[in-house]
């Protein structure tokens, strides 16, 4: 087994605070022993904070970077920026200098310097962006997040590999049940890409290669209905993103409410641990981090104004995908699927 | 002025109780005295709980349907049964003897049937499902949500028109601003389809005949970015359903977290008030109203779980609506922006 594992950050470009992700890599390795980081960013400003974290210092090495990628770069920019943070933190994955790379920047950025530098594994098309979205039951896989809007049926099937890959080692369950997107669950709904993806995926169902559920609704993810929920690139980001907004607004209204007389501010000072843990549970925040799956080494991409939370909890996962050694099980897991439909 | 207001109801095809249903009519009749009712459901029942409600009684005809459409049944069923409750009530809408259509039940049929029966008009191409979406703010229009699932620039237009003049009669504002639902804010991300909107929309707005914002994502609902948010029947159905759904896991995560401890559980009671108005304000089975738009009369479809304060709230909706002559403002909006692009 591995003895190390190294993960590259990307310390710029996003409105998340340097402390708060030191602070957040210091947490996790507290609980994962056998990590190293490479922290890509503004190094005098790096020296300044992690000399408060001892153990931290001595795993880490800084790498100073001038250049970063901004959120409003286009994309000719991005592929010109060779010096930029998030290009040499990618750039460290693909020279094995380290397993992954850890970003809380452009989202688009980090997909398509990812895709050109680290590759897809053989047999997947296109990588996509997978999130851990908690539900009334626990947790499922909700993918793609945005990595690609393009609705396709192979693209779908893909992600149901990926997902399906993810949910048995993240949850540790064997056949995770799969989930396709719609407008509604009847056979006779939606578009006709999604029809095609359906109906592959019930003959991989029917062979006992991945547990399709059949087609959701919106509702269901919260639900819990599946382990994996199975969309587009487009319809996934709308779909988080107004999870998000809903989140915030309730929050926002749950404040509001109890400031409104001095009965509810008891209330809510008696309360306040059990409602901070619900805020916790559903705060983008902390939970918002993108798998890009599909990629020859991890990519992770964490929400651009993450909390100290967020970043240990990021850490966490990519420490435990690569103790699990995620991408050859993924990559065994594709390769058995095609292999059984060459048979 | 019209003195009355007739409105059809579809009683049967849904899990949403009878006696809900009654009490719901019956309060918004207290608000809205000019309202009369045409009851299509099972006669002996619905006399039953009828003779409760003294105003109601006089206001409503009933008249008797043994068939229904189910949530289940298929398009070709939906077509053959020319007896059903909603069938009949549609029909009523459009023979002139009510002025609008209320029903709980399969969405898909009432959206067929209203478009075969009722018709669109002039100039728009395709019906809408518009609703009316809580956010930080206050409230916006969010359409479609699940009428037309293709994605079209020209439906994304007639789109945009109709949410306009329905936020600016429901609420009485001049120019309400219009964003267009993508994965960024920025000019180069997302679909073709969307970018030619876009920029159809653009020049909509630089001539005044619309106020286009620009792109949103789907967080900017819940904050109210914007007045109109304007999405294709496939994004607005799936967003508007992981909303529900995110809502659903809040509220139960909280009702959990109030059970957790004595404390806790003081603290809810002395909240209650507060928590139970954030949880009306977010409930789907309250807000949950979809207008269709675009028709030549009204038809509202209802959650198909709804309770009395959803009923009340989709009638005083649509009595406001009438009573501002909705359609005739839209086909005039309609006609102006035709008549400006013509000249």
């Amino acid at each position: 087994m591995k003895k190390y594992f190294t993960l590259s950050i990307d310390l710029l470009g996003s409105e998340t605070k340097l402390k708060d992700i030191l602070t957040g890599l210091n947490q996790s390795l507290l609980r994962n022993l056998n990590y190293k980081f490479r922290l890509y960013g503004h190094a005098e400003e790096i020296k300044k904070i992690i000399h408060n974290f001892k153990r931290l210092s001595e795993v880490s090495e800084i790498i100073n970077c001038e250049s970063y990628i901004s959120m409003d770069d286009k994309p000719s920019d991005i592929l010109n920026k060779k010096n930029s943070s998030m290009f040499l933190a990618i750039k460290s994955v693909s020279e094995k200098s380290s397993d992954a790379v850890l970003s809380f920047g452009n989202t688009g950025a980090l997909m398509s310097l990812s895709l050109l530098n680290i590759k897809t594994l053989k047999g997947i098309k296109r990588p996509a962006i997978a999130s851990i979205w908690p539900n009334i039951k626990g947790e499922s896989i909700v993918l793609d997040l945005g990595a690609n809007t393009k609705l396709d049926p192979r693209y779908l099937i893909d992600n149901s590999i990926l997902g399906s890959s993810l949910a048995s080692i993240l949850f540790k369950i064997k056949n995770p049940s799969i989930g396709l997107l719609n407008v509604g669950a009847e056979e006779y709904k939606g578009k006709d890409e999604l029809k095609a993806a359906s109906d592959t995926l019930k003959d991989f169902s029917k062979n006992h290669y991945l547990n399709y559920y059949g087609f959701i609704e919106g509702n269901d993810i919260s639900m819990g209905k599946t382990n994996v929920v199975v969309t587009d690139g487009f319809t996934g980001n709308i779909s988080l993103k107004t999870a998000e907004g809903t989140a915030k607004l309730f929050q926002s209204h749950l404040n509001d409410a109890f400031k409104s007389s001095i009965l509810t501010k008891i209330g809510y000072f008696l309360a306040s641990l059990a409602i901070r843990s619900v805020k916790d549970r559903l705060d983008p925040r902390v939970h918002n981090c993108g798998i890009m799956v599909g990629l020859n080494s991890l990519a992770v991409k964490c929400h651009g104004q993450s909390e100290y939370r967020g970043v240990s909890y990021a850490a966490d996962i990519i420490y435990s995908l690569l103790e699990n050694n995620v991408n050859d099980k993924i990559q065994h897991y594709v390769d058995d699927i095609q292999n059984k439909l060459v048979e």
